[in-house]
């Protein structure tokens, strides 16, 4: 049995909550720090989900249905159904954030002491979530030098046991901006039928890809409907992070019965963010192109600088709005620290998330840094200079 | 270890959900179904509620702080410390909902198979929260005939083992509307340091205490800073359930530990929500008053005209808008589905919630029901018409 304090030590380490008071810090000191650590995007939230909230609202603030409004479901279904993926509303409940499907999954999942594998390096709470249905998370590793593909089937095979109950990606993938293939995607398939494990797939980035590069949600792969559990979100969708609104989307009736309890349970999703939600769907094909044009445009921007910093490699990944870069230093946990306690370039640092929180296995990342491209260009190219000043001054020291 | 199915089989049996598809067939048979099931107040929220969230609303909509927003939580300190409840924002999460914030307070004090004991009837999402951290709800019975106060303390005794951890107590009571007194709050507290146990105290209806009964918190009973932790929400308070905001509150670091470990692992609460309740927390005393003057009169009505039917006990509650009442019938549970299938009255009909769902003692309740005086009185008038009605014609079947 483990007493509160025991608990509180089992979350996952979280490198960013350490930093975070240095940086305010800094910033009481009169340096100017730029955050490519928060997966927050600076890009506005379409206008038509303000505007429906505003002509919307009224003193009659009930909760809504558990599984979310009905024209809101009605409305993700129409979005499924036009981006492949043939569904009902019975196969749909709105959550609040994508966490909270998460959650529910994992909970209608999983028996205290079952497994989970995920791809690592995966983001963070992850782990929290697992904690919560009292699962354990086992890592299968993932490397910068093949651009956080992933890893061989043999390596999920190798770590199967007679608890493992599920597979979990993200796709793309936070921490990675790594988009899995089709063909990827298959030999999961195959590995999960074989093994009768369930795939979580976290898809809250499914509409941020580049180069023409198509996503394929887990709810596209034949033979997948008892397997196949997709998260989603509007928070990154359409930079509506705050309004908390997301879903969890499955075939399998079992799970979706225990989530649909689970729903109950808590009464109702935010009656405000489904208003926004709904709107917010209602925009042109041209709102996602001009997002992703945007983000594509500061991707190949900051992958292109970092790589000119000598013996920096940043892959240039395909999804999502993330770089993993490797740096040459001994440990960005302490270059991270120093670069808001000791560093500045003109009047200016940056706050980088170290790699090593989102890796389960000890001692792996050490060199690794996750940047968010959720800045304008200029402020990406003062912080690329910002970080080349610093590496130069830190191995001088 | 549970199949999926069988998880689903644990949740609290809900005579509601089964009626509520039998209560839209009846509208559908053009009967007028009146909602004494539910507790979705029909009083309006505070309309600078709505307008601040008109007012302050923009495309920027982000992510709050994982404990709130700093300004709403500073309004937070200032009422309950204006309440005889001194603390500060370290004390302080605001949830996504009372129901978030039960969660998280099982999750920070449970391990498998850790038990909780309630007095029954009690609210039965509770039983559902306790499921997700494999926890097994231990009911203390109260009884009708004694208005549901607080179960002798060697009720409670008698069913201590090593794997208690804490008491869940509803404070007004959903569903009996029972107030506990200070004495009673007293003699818990000796328990829970005696046997040294957590008290979780859900105060949710808080605000609706009548006949000049005052509210007494657990956070105000002395000696209790490590035991005990208060739920909170502005869905009943500023009937505005459907924003999702509610709040964990205790003095105990440990707990707040994990719950903010828990908090930041789903982000945040909803934005638009926290605007509003700000916003609500400016109302004038006068505001309860009015809201409280309505629900007497309403309490006040529905409990004498019931009991003007013969057979029929109904307690005076001292509190939130229920009242048990115990019908002259075989099974509340057969004559709320017959009400909806086979009875009306001038054309309509009312909707029950069957007591047998409160009570996790099977057997028990089996005469009960709870009715919720969240209508008008026009309304709660017919619907006490019906029920005499159809009692006679229920027995005389």
């Amino acid at each position: 049995m483990l007493s509160i304090s025991e608990k509180a030590k089992l979350f996952p380490y979280s490198p960013i909550r350490k930093l975070a008071p240095i940086a305010e810090a800094a910033k009481k000191r009169g340096i100017k720090v730029y955050h490519l650590n928060i997966g927050q995007p600076d890009i506005p939230a379409p206008q038509v989900a303000v505007d429906a909230v505003v002509n919307n609202i009224s003193t009659s603030l009930a909760y809504t249905f558990s599984e979310g409004t009905s024209s809101y479901t009605d409305v993700l279904v129409k979005y499924y159904n036009s981006v492949n993926i043939p569904l009902d509303k019975s196969n749909i409940i709105v959550t609040t954030g994508g966490s909270e499907a998460i959650v529910f999954a994992m909970n209608a999942i999983f028996n205290s002491g079952d497994e989970i594998l995920v791809p690592e390096p995966f983001y963070a709470n992850y782990t929290a979530f697992a904690m919560q249905s009292d699962t354990v998370v086992v890592p299968i590793t993932a490397s910068i030098e093949n651009d956080f593909a992933l890893p061989s089937i043999e390596s999920f095979e190798d770590k199967i046991t007679d608890k493992t109950k599920a597979i979990l990606i993200c796709n793309p993938s936070n921490p990675t901006g790594y988009l899995y293939s089709k063909e990827e995607l298959l030999k999961l398939r195959d590995l999960a039928i074989k093994r009768n494990l369930f795939i979580i797939s976290d898809e809250v980035y499914r509409d941020f890809c580049y180069d023409g590069a198509i996503h394929t949600s887990i709810m596209e792969i034949e033979g997948l409907d008892q397997h196949a559990i997709m998260i989603d979100s509007v928070s990154k969708k359409f930079s509506m992070c705050g309004i908390r609104i997301g879903a969890i989307v499955s075939r399998n009736k079992e799970i979706m019965d225990v989530a649909m309890r689970l729903a109950q349970a808590r009464l109702s999703p935010p009656l405000f963010g489904q208003i926004a939600s709904e709107a917010a769907f209602s925009v042109s094909k041209e709102y996602f192109n001009d997002v992703n044009s945007e983000y594509k445009r500061r991707r190949n921007f900051l992958v292109e600088e970092l790589n000119k910093i000598p013996n920096v490699v940043c892959p240039m990944p395909k999804g999502a709005f993330y770089v993993m870069v490797k740096l040459p230093v001994d440990s960005v946990d302490v270059f991270a620290k120093w670069l808001l306690e000791s560093f500045s370039y003109e009047g200016a640092t940056v706050m980088l998330a170290p790699a090593s929180g989102f890796y389960a296995t000890p001692g792996l990342g050490q060199q690794e840094a996750r940047l968010a491209y959720v800045l304008n260009t200029d402020d990406l190219a003062k912080s690329v200079k910002i970080i080349e000043k610093a590496i130069e001054a830190y191995n001088n020291k």
